[in-house]
């Protein structure tokens, strides 16, 4: 059929669109259905039309933001203490996972982490001078993110926590993130017994001089190629670290023998680190963040450049709009429970570890990595889909990370917020799921998508900063 | 339609099968057409009813036989020197891949390898003298398959070669196989340059000490395990080893620590690893060939227990068969070459290294590994096929090792030799490529379909031996 014997012929129209475009067709007697669609989301009118209206501006902003996001290096180049090297860091000063939020806020796992920090900081001796301090006022609390730091679940950095430092190459600026604990009664899921105050402290004074003595012999790691052979080896670096963490052994362990004060020292450490194939998420997670920050503030841009969560808050950061977070409830992921537990149990989504995600990896890379939905339930086909939903609403394809199931297709990268809106499509994330109270820890691992709030709220406050 | 309304009506047929069956149906009148397919294979045809009037006892041999190769526990128990440990190894024997071959058909990367053996064991002080020595008959020449051993490549075994052992905890037996020298100029691409020699000293020396030392410490590594996560992780343990190599090292590297002599030692060893992942092919290789030997002579059973080539014949051996080989030429793979080389500078495929395909792995398993594809110009599409292929060969489906895009489908396991003729589809096999002449190396990597010739053969061979 030519395109003129279409318009030659009586039309019939199935309007997937607006209902008001039907109303047309009605009215010119046109024979019309009416698709059943998912709405878009509810956003303010003139919103819509201020960014429509910037469309151009907008995507030249993405490209530019994507770019710089895509063309980023990271290395982890050392090690150091918080306090030494986290810009504005200082004793009464706990940082943590998600938007801002205080004590009174705080879900139970943040606050069990608080609460261990001060312990492990010598600042509180008990559970209640801890819980005492940390509602007095006296201790400060702010985002990681707003550090130029990440943590997982609770993400709790205190002034004497070791942390790694990731370079970005191309542009400069670093990023930090803590070393990982493993996994059950740990800091990071809210956990605050003795034990979990003793690894911290091995971590402090066995595994860290060792590692930054290892990393210094090295000079620096290489962590985007380490990261692109992981995809292509069944991890998506969020959930599934099995191969990266692989990779990372490979490349310290004969710096680590050369370099440790003495054999069982060294043995002790790579047994550590071959004990938790999750010791690598800490690098993945900065990795991710140390790109995303290079395109921080460039007028007009939609695209997201922070994903977090506290356990109450999901927050969201735009290249066009600053340091302003934009948040909305945080929800309980579907997830697979550890015996004895269920998701009456579970926290809502926490943790700063949805960085992965928002530079193209994690949930958006899980076609590469379908054994993480298989563990929830789901098949491979359900990752491939997965990942698919999420090239609907990703500005670009990522250029070195790669699914080698979708024939070596990039990740999709760059969450575009008009698009999440426009398709009512939120990101799709892995996680790990805390318990509610403090002082538990783990109970399940999961998947869920983000919810719709802060994303309108943020495609909101774009068309608000559009001059 | 319902099962009468077929029979009601006129039909129209498509015949893919035998174009005697057509004929029958032009007879009746009945409107048929010819689907072109690909003939079987041309086989003697009191073959063809002696296999199908055993057809019970066939099926039920073979369950017996898949079941014993899917028991198999290999473990890494060991390593120690070839003619301490290899049954009736001794200073004049010298061990090759495939089948029984003399030093007269023997090809140029075997000729090569052979007389770099004969140097570093001390018989010949040059390339002429050891030339006169293989072709004089005082060396003598088997198999490595009829000592329990295995080779890649050349396959070459000499007296004072460490090996490693591999023992099938189900069934009692071991299989043996060299260390993996590396990429490049090495003895079993046919290389014999000084380099080459001093290589396989430093082995023996430097490597095999620490090594076996670390193994004593450990007890036993699990190499089933290992393998059962690499394809979860991008290998197929054929023409990669990646993930296999890194969750090796992650498990040796501790004991290396604690039981090399010095950290130099330690770290030398490491390094060596780290640099190769094809050092774990040689555990791969016999973990397959002692899961396979333990279903050795079961009457009846068309399952094919060996495929190996020695780079002039590819032989195979049925577990109904016996000690018999069956044999054809041996082809040229279709490959990817090394900058200045040709098809026209390769030797035919060469090496044990199939018995990974044997046991279900390598080319059966490549839907988990489709980098390899990708890197002779396929697509992942084209890795799928393959494998899927294979099912059709094949007598079922393995227990532990997987396919995650295939939703974690068992690879195809199993090589049924009635089917292979029935259907006219070889073994699908990644394979290395040598250099034809001596002396060269390596030259590229690739896959091919292995010859019809000797599965023909061993068709008529089992027909043969059925009593």
């Amino acid at each position: 059929m030519s395109i003129n014997d279409l318009f030659n012929k009586p039309l019939k129209v199935i309007n997937a669109g607006l209902l008001s475009f039907r109303e047309d067709l009605d009215q010119l007697g046109v024979d019309a259905i009416q698709l059943q669609w998912k709405p878009p989301v509810d956003v303010d009118s003139k919103a819509i039309e201020k960014i429509a209206s910037n469309r151009d501006r907008t995507d030249a902003a993405n490209a530019r933001a994507l770019n710089i996001v895509l063309e980023g290096k990271p290395m982890l180049t050392g090690l150091d203490v918080a306090e030494k090297v986290i810009p504005r860091m200082r004793k009464n000063l706990i940082l943590h996972s998600g938007p801002p939020i205080a004590w009174d806020r705080m879900c139970g796992p943040t606050r069990g982490a608080v609460i261990g920090a001060l312990i492990y900081e010598g600042m509180a001796g008990t559970v209640e001078e801890a819980k005492k301090l940390a509602s007095s006022g006296e201790v400060e609390f702010a985002p990681c993110h707003e550090h130029s730091a990440v943590g997982p679940m609770a993400g709790i950095v205190s002034a004497s926590m070791p942390v790694f430092i990731v370079e970005n190459e191309a542009h400069g600026n670093v990023a930090f993130c803590t070393l990982n604990e493993g996994l059950g009664k740990v800091l990071r899921y809210g956990a605050y017994a003795p034990e979990v105050i003793q690894r911290l402290k091995w971590m402090e004074e066995g595994l860290y001089p060792v590692l930054r003595s290892a990393v210094e012999r090295l000079g620096k790691v290489d962590l985007k190629n380490i990261i692109a052979q992981a995809l292509h080896m069944g991890d998506e670096v969020h959930n599934r670290n099995r191969a990266a963490n692989s990779l990372f052994y490979r490349t310290v362990a004969p710096a680590v023998v050369e370099t440790a004060p003495n054999k069982e020292a060294a043995v002790s450490v790579l047994d550590f680190i071959n004990g938790n194939d999750h010791f690598f998420l800490n690098l993945s997670m900065p990795a991710a963040k140390c790109c995303l920050d290079a395109a921080r503030n460039i007028p007009c841009s939609s695209l997201v450049l922070v994903m977090a969560r506290n356990g109450t808050d999901f927050g969201v950061q735009l290249a066009g709009t600053g340091d302003k977070w934009f948040t909305g409830e945080a929800l309980v992921p579907d997830a697979l429970f550890f015996p004895g537990y269920t998701k009456a149990d579970a926290n809502p989504d926490i943790g700063d570890s949805s960085v992965t995600e928002t530079v193209g990896l994690g949930g958006f890379a899980i076609a590469a990595s379908p054994a993480i939905v298989q563990f929830v339930g789901g098949t491979a086909e359900d990752a491939f889909q997965y990942t698919m939903d999420m090239y609907e609403i990703t500005a670009g394809e990522n250029n070195v990370y790669q699914i080698p199931y979708l024939n070596f297709r990039g990740t999709p990268t760059g969450i575009d917020v008009r698009k999440v809106i426009e398709k009512n499509i939120t990101p799709f994330i892995d996680t790990g799921v805390a318990h509610k109270n403090p002082g538990v820890g783990q109970v399940g691992a999961g998947v869920l998508s983000a919810p719709m709030e802060p994303f309108r709220k943020a495609f909101e406050g774009l068309a608000r900063a559009m001059s």
